[in-house]
């Protein structure tokens, strides 16, 4: 018999509205124990869906979806919400190759109705759902689940700022999820002002009172409603943020409690205007295990759910991020210039050892990428010497900072940009695809590609050394496992290293860890191999040097095409007249879905294999020119 | 005799501080009769100047700058600054090509502690700079001044969120500048909080309040302080927005009331940990029409001061900005789903007209670059057409935003983004030279250039028929003056127009308005000239068969030329195999300075005569070859 008999029978939310309310902790119950046993298999993010439970029971409950609109923000907490809607099968294939996307995905499930990802965007887009169904004169819900780390991004403030206007005819409900975490422990003054919140109304008596008020006993709602604000808010504390921003405001409430979930809900329907729900979760709740440990369970990879996660043993290779994590600290340590800035990705970048060692020099500035990089061009002004430590997919977020607060003032800001290149499960929203191609045209920068983890300490520390903005970006996992060095070596700005010279036709030119892959052609084919350590400025002499003694250039990175290190190539070789044909092997010009990095590469043919077949039938269409000069129609 | 006796004294802060405070009132009366008489010569942004004077005043005054810093948010409302920091002649030159600029810059001053122009900007410097001092165990100021337009910035709460955890050391002042006034009239649920903080607390009142508590009668401020925050911070209203991030709050004061102004600046300085006092000015302050049409006066041409400035009489031919906002306006007329979002710039995007017209499909979101974008997000999924209206250089705020919610789930958006290439007299800060290749890696998102002004309105109809993300990006001012049609007509996406077949050896491949310039060179050398209306997708067939026709490729465009379109000219031609010769003109791979259109075109050799000679000179150099294939060492 299954171990989920209550799940077997559900395959959307409408066989779950079927059940009557007293089973729902059953649902919710039997949802905890096929997340865990699902995403033991496959890994995952389960912290976040384990504390999320209850509320996808109780919104698909209530709310009559998919023609209700929910927008989890971020999105690694609708797990539940996948299994209620159909997806309970395909959890087997979660963050794989051809597989369900770990984020709700518009093209996936018409229970998903908007894509997210990256942190905050939920009420923007709920916001002009719910304006959209005015204007049509519709009267569904637009559901934006927001945790409370996502709400310090400033796109939700700046949201709330214009929903606040709103007070009729606009079906928003804003669930605040209250975990007191983004990935890592909720940093910043806001995560203050909500426990104060939460505590200040002892639980219990919020409970109470609520229920009290909005218990949907006839008569009553409706007493409460013509009493306006006045009365349906008391619930909410003088002080809060929502206040600020006119937002009817309602919580605290227990988030794994069922019953009061639906009841509340079931009441906020009568509204028809923005408002918000604050609701208390745990994260991890319900596995021991996670509950303990959220931050460990955030992010997971396969596991023994009767034993969890047993810490690796005796350390591998450094991955890159671990590279960095090494060099922030040995260099913190011989130079007290040096800041390290994160925007809530402490464990991802690197930074745990850092802020242990060095904590008035380390700051966590909550999920903020604009101010994190505003903040680092104030200190740069000051004569410190930030480093600010960010996915090159987060990085995303704050373009505008970098050139007008940073570049523009040419100051001494060293952006370590991990994650570059194709990330692998988390997919298309989170492949550092566009970072070359982002930050090539802004002037006064200089943007480095180590090819492997020895080269990045020895381009980090050239970056650190240099007393301009710096981007040294590297990917996600291992390179080729070279032995590290632990001194401040630095190399010379705006110049590749030859790896191999090579008497054949082609010369290849590889950017970041692609030039490990291409020293396997070159080796077949007896090319010259540059490693061009610099994406800008680019070494326009060893460029043209190869260019003049070979019959084509073969180019290949981890970024897009479009704009990006090859385009590059291509610019200097054109200024200097050089009309030699030229192969780019990049990201081309789609979004590319999640898959194993390996996986990925394969299917986007950047593997040796894949570019020594193009490349010779390549050669094979090209004449040699009899004057030397080459062209290859 | 002089207008300004005591400004003619006043060549640093230090002559101003060695007045007595009485003659205050007087110094700010004599620096808003020069300012409106300088910037009536000059033109620039004078209500928000005249607003700020006597703050201007207040802080040179109690504070030691330079070495306590001042950071002026967005940087319009720093000429009193300005004048009172030694430059008061060289406003004289204010905005002008290698003149005085318009902003704070760290170049031009050692009183300008931090460049701005980008709004919301200054929390993150100031607080930043205020680190860095407490690591140097340093104990200067930092006063970042923000009006509540700028507040309304996402990246302006995420610095609050951040300063309010520090409670001793860092010497932050935030002044609120509340003039209920961003560019255009405040929006936003916040904006009606803090007016409701200040109608709360009757201003006397308030200002006898802070007066009693605060004036430093000695010994008493040391009560005070000894009972902490709950005495001292009882100028609070309870409900600020600022006490959710845990801050300190005094205020409102009358901003215009120097006396007080002084009083509370000086007291302030007792604190070491961030601060915020509210500050209620005036926007065009003491100049009557400015004050009755501080919009109108916000940023103004040359104008008689006596007379004011006069509406132009007889319509010249319209902007591209009036073209757009003809556009929007026949085409909501006519397709209902048309929906206009502007982030704080209805004048300036050219919105007026279509707000009165359809006032439930127009939204100004405030300064909410990013909420604005993915807003329009939601509203496309829920069937909306949105028309996103913005400047090329605040685009970059939400370039994530464009790519992770909107070009990722292949929604209709449509940006009409203004300002595209050069502004003139804003300076760096405001060209939009990134666009194009920030936007260019970016799948899904076709990207439209119009040559003039009819251009720009086919190709905008163009790009509100297609159904998937779209730009069109148009300069500031006006174009050829071409008569443009009223009716919704489009091109083929994806096609270059052929505006001539030449029989010389030079095609030429224009981009926007460059293509003008370079009809006439194209017509001197008997060119064919291509006006490519798309930079993606670029017009593969159109480009393929001019090169092979001809012996060199000229592309133009008026965007940076680091990954720009004749870098996407480049990419087409490589991957084709062709390897035709090629010049590109373009913005160069440096922050460009203030100066009128024409004058920095002159500057960059974007001229007609300056191409036409270095076309002429290359093509001195190149020899035919005798395949007919080219090559052009």
């Amino acid at each position: 018999m299954s171990n989920y008999p209550l799940l077997d029978t559900i395959n959307s939310p409408e066989d779950l509205r079927r059940l009557p309310e007293d089973e729902l902790p059953e649902v919710a119950e039997e949802l905890r124990g096929f997340m865990v046993e699902s995403v033991s298999k496959t890994g995952g993010h389960l912290s976040s869906s384990l504390g999320a439970t209850e509320l996808a029971v109780a919104i698909h409950y209530v709310f009559d979806t998919p023609r209700d609109r929910i927008i989890w923000d971020v999105g690694h907490q609708a797990y539940a919400h996948k299994i209620l809607t159909g997806r309970r099968e395909q959890m087997a294939t979660l963050r794989r190759h051809h597989g369900l996307s770990g984020f709700p995905k518009r093209n996936e499930s018409e229970y998903d109705a908007f894509g997210t990802a990256h942190s905050s965007t939920s009420i923007s887009a709920a916001l002009g759902m719910a304006v959209a169904d005015k204007l049509k004169g519709d009267d569904r819900w637009h559901v934006a689940v927001i945790g409370d780390g996502a709400l310090t991004g400033g796109m939700a403030i700046e949201a709330l700022n214009d929903a606040g206007v709103y007070k009729k005819d606009v079906r928003l409900l804003i669930i605040l999820n209250d975990n007191d975490c983004s990935i890592s422990p909720a940093v910043g003054a806001l995560s203050g002002h909500l426990a104060k919140i939460v505590s200040t109304r002892a639980f219990n008596g919020a409970r109470e009172l609520s229920k009290k008020v909005l218990k949907p006993v006839p008569g009553l709602w409706e007493v409460a409603k013509r009493m306006e604000k006045q009365a349906i808010n008391f619930v909410s504390p003088p002080s809060g943020i929502f206040s600020s921003f006119d937002i009817n405001y309602y919580g605290p409430v227990d988030g794994h409690n069922l019953e009061e979930l639906v009841d509340i809900l079931r009441n906020l329907k009568a509204h028809d205007c923005p408002i918000v729900l604050h609701v208390t979760t745990k994260k991890g709740k319900g596995y021991a295990p996670a509950e303990a440990d959220p931050t460990t369970y955030h992010g997971v990879s396969p596991f023994d759910p009767a034993v969890g996660i047993v810490p690796s043993g005796k350390p591998s290779k450094p991955t890159f991020t671990q590279v960095f994590g090494r060099w922030i600290c040995d260099t913190a340590a011989r130079d007290e210039r040096l800041y390290g800035i994160t925007p809530a990705m402490r464990e991802g970048s690197g930074l745990v050892e850092f802020e242990k060692k060095f904590p008035d020099r380390y700051r966590d500035v909550a999920i903020a990428e604009q101010h994190a990089v505003t903040y680092a061009a104030g200190l740069a002004c000051e004569g410190m010497k930030p480093v600010v430590a960010i996915y090159s997919t987060f990085l995303q977020r704050a373009i505008d900072q970098v050139i007008h607060d940073v570049a523009l003032q040419n100051l001494p800001v060293v952006f370590a940009v991990d994650r570059a290149g194709l990330v692998g499960a988390d997919g298309a929203t989170h492949h550092g695809a566009f970072d070359v191609a982002l930050l090539r045209p802004i002037p006064n920068m200089t943007i480095m590609t180590p090819s492997d983890e020895n080269e990045c300490r020895l381009l980090l520390n050239t970056a650190f050394a240099m007393d301009t903005p710096t981007v040294v970006r590297y990917p996600r996992g291992k390179g080729t496992g070279v032995e590290v060095t632990a001194d401040a070596e630095t190399v010379e700005v705006g110049k590749a290293r030859v790896l191999r010279r090579g008497k054949g036709r082609v010369a290849f030119v590889g950017f970041g860890p692609m030039t490990h892959m291409l020293a396997e052609v070159a080796e077949h084919l007896d090319g010259t191999l540059l490693d061009m350590r610099f994406v800008k400025p680019l070494d326009r002499e060893a460029l043209l040097e190869a260019a003049e003694e070979h019959d084509l250039v073969v180019v290949a990175e981890d970024s897009a095409l479009e704009g990006g290190a090859g385009s590059a190539v291509l610019e200097v070789l054109v200024e200097a007249g050089v009309t030699v044909p030229v192969m780019r092997f990049g990201l081309p010009d789609r979004f590319i879905e999640q898959g194993t990095q390996a996986e990925l590469h394969e299917e986007l043919g950047l593997t040796a294999a894949a570019v020594e077949e193009k490349v010779k039938a390549r050669l094979a269409t090209m004449k040699k020119s009899p004057f030397g000069g080459l062209f290859g129609r």
